[in-house]
């Protein structure tokens, strides 16, 4: 096959795949979007290889898809208009840490828990932690859906902490975007622009990251509530004062019960909120203790994990636990972020639709931050509550867009969230195709992501 | 005359100005640049009027330039090919204010200090204070510079700080750029390109804010150094090792004696050091023992400044101080950006080719950021000097930019840094161009900045 040949020519035949495994590999996301097969999967090692397999690509307009662990969960790496999928995978060294400057100048495809291992003797981490999946994770994949976790609270997320970057645009052009300097006016934010766009821009083949200390001092509590709305009036009364969390999930009730059934975990079945504070030894005491405080007030109890256990161990398990109760039944999920304010409307709204519905609905989150995944779980080959439960999924969407919220708080719009697009951006999203074109002129790089080819 | 008479039925007669006093003060800012006079000054009050102002401007081609109180210090605002200004210091108003969550939606009028004043009742402030022209400043002109003050070192510069923005673009189409919400991953990040583009893109009309809540405690203090190089070796431990400095002012030995002269602070005319800590009263003593105790180690004294006074109150008249030692020499800046770690090979090599020239130096700035403001004064009219001067300045940018520093840390690029734009930012300039077609295609919001319209 000429394609093969031509890009074995280019990179090296052992790195070239059309192998129906490979290719099933490369098809998929962790999200109930649909596989597409691509025609061949390439494993570049280089900024030069990715260059020459876009300039190919680009010449005979061949789809291409940048793909790191495809860990994504809206169908963003998949490859809808099959072609070719750049694996980034084996890309993945550290290139230089800057340990002087808090930063850390890595490959794409590293995989952030292996990130944070290596920076742990210098004292610093990369907080952006893509919680349940951080083991599989890559760094490029979190820079394309500007990804956010449990740490995001305090630190930001995955956008504030890149520095600079050099890419691949859709010509095959490498640029280095930004500088390793902590602030500049200089010139647009093309830098800011690359990150969240889904790969569909240009591919990033080297990253520098802003890195943070690790905290001196940690300390991590869990609090149960009679009701969500005290969970989460809670959650958002201690970001009105200012308190300074480092993480501050929110479980329903649901959400803990199928975790109890998942694992065994023992919890207490009621609304809870799990949340970790970072700082001196004494800072974190003082910190914790207003949480507390605040939590009380609002008719929580710190309780202590059966076990011991660490409030992570439980909270990462979420989706699979929520997924295991039906494995017949797929999941319907929502990414909505909104200001922190509306925590108790959009809680009390979701539930309201769900129950409109006749559906059954789980929600949890970053509440801190202003992320809740409601999650909706069907049996597809029950047409009519699965059709019930995405006319539920698109009027929970549709209330959090009319607040002026919006459909991804963290996973990006992908294939999964683009029908929202429009009604959440309105006329910019002409301009975002302009941009698109800029990058990209003959729309190789991923495209049907993020708004539909025909929109 | 035609323009005037369209200008006002679009506004109003008594907001449209040909009067050379208006036109003059409209013509320059704080730089050295040459002043330029404007055709028309326009008042606006709202987002319609400046949009029915925009489209007339884009229907005749007439250039249009946005401007708040002029403050800039690289020409930003002058408008070099005339055309109609559009001043919006009368846009002024606090449109809300979203305390619940930590936000404020203002017009780009608001003066900084009149802003966080308003906020204060609510326990909330904007921190990048732009320093020294606090008291003028419109957040409008913050947002096109993506300005930054002695607080970004804790806080960030203020494109952190922009959640969302009504803006105009170059054909008077009103768009909605970001949402209220903490987190997003929802389409290209247009909002971001928005802020630090100098009014060349789009002209803000209103913009929500992120804000922190006014710090329990805060304590400051200054230092004194044997050498300039010790005190930027211990700022730059401090950044090192994550010491949460909330500001980090450094000032060279003639900065300091600059201010004594212009003031009689009656300073100790070493090289100093200007911090503030913010958090918990118990927090505070601590973080800044660390900091005392880091100074100590490189040869740092503490002391008290003569009279009690805020080191703010002296660091603010830097500028004006070494301005005021020769009325008749002008001022040749630079606004250096660079990884912190090089601070003292920037400083070392700043007075390096200062001395190869013969010509006077004097360094400071927001250190901790990596920010630093080496300030050649000479009298135009002495030619050779004046030559002198320029070319040094070349030469200290030059020097930063090769080690992957940026030419614009906090000022923007206005008139004054176009010349470096090419070496920082290379073949990703062209997308800036195009960028800028696509939002202004007529080429005519602030034409001739950030590059020339004929690079």
């Amino acid at each position: 096959m000429l394609l093969v040949e031509e890009l074995a020519a280019l990179t090296a035949p052992e790195r070239v795949s059309t192998k129906l495994a490979d290719r099933e590999q490369a098809a998929r996301d962790e999200s109930s979007c649909a596989p597409v097969l691509p025609d061949v999967v390439v494993w570049p090692l280089s900024t030069e290889e990715v260059s020459r397999v876009v300039c190919y690509a680009s010449a005979h307009e061949i789809p291409l898809t940048a793909r790191g662990a495809g860990s994504s969960l809206e169908g963003n790496p998949i490859p809808v208009h099959g072609g070719i999928v750049l694996d980034l995978s084996r890309m993945d060294r550290i290139v230089a840490v800057h340990a002087e400057d808090l930063q850390v100048t890595v490959q794409p495809g590293i995989v952030y828990n292996r990130l944070n291992e290596q920076l742990k003797p210098y004292g610093l981490f990369f907080p952006p932690s893509p919680g349940g999946s951080a083991d599989v994770a890559t760094i490029g994949g979190m820079v394309a859906n500007n990804a956010s976790g449990i740490y995001s609270v305090k630190y930001g997320g995955t956008r504030e902490h890149v520095k600079a970057a050099t890419v691949v645009t859709g010509t095959g052009e490498v640029l280095r975007l930004g500088t390793r300097c902590r602030k500049t006016s200089s010139g647009y934010h093309l830098l800011g622009l690359l990150v969240g766009s889904e790969g569909t821009l240009a591919i990033a083949t080297e990253l520098t990251l802003a890195l943070v200390g690790l905290p001196q001092g940690r300390k991590q509590g869990a609090f149960t509530f009679p009701s969500e709305q005290a969970a989460v009036t809670a959650i958002a009364t201690m970001m009105r004062y200012g308190v300074d969390l480092a993480a501050a999930e929110f479980l329903d009730r649901r959400s803990i019960a199928a975790l109890n059934r998942f694992q065994g975990f023992g919890l207490e079945e009621k609304p809870s909120l799990f949340v970790e504070v970072h700082g001196s030894p004494s800072s974190v005491e003082e910190v914790f203790a207003s949480a507390q405080a605040l939590c009380e007030e609002h008719g929580g109890t710190l309780i202590v994990l059966p076990g011991g256990r660490n409030p992570w161990e439980v909270r990462h398990f979420t989706t699979r636990a929520i997924q295991a109760l039906n494995p017949q039944a797929q999941t319907i999920r929502t990414d909505l972020g909104f200001p922190i304010s509306r925590l108790p409307d959009v809680v009390a709204e979701s539930y309201a639709i769900a129950a409109r519905y006749g559906v059954v609905l789980y929600t949890f989150g970053h509440a801190g931050l202003g992320i809740l995944h409601a999650l909706l779980r069907e049996d597809p080959r029950d047409l009519v509550r699965w059709a019930a439960a995405n006319r539920a999924k698109d009027d929970i969407v549709s209330f959090v867009l009319s607040m002026g919220g919006t459909a991804s708080g963290e996973h990006g719009i992908g294939l999964g969230s683009r029908k929202y697009v429009r009604q959440e951006h309105g006329a910019a999203l002409e301009l975002m195709k302009g941009i698109k074109r800029l990058f990209d002129p003959k729309n190789i790089l991923n495209p049907g992501k993020i708004w539909s080819d025909e929109a």
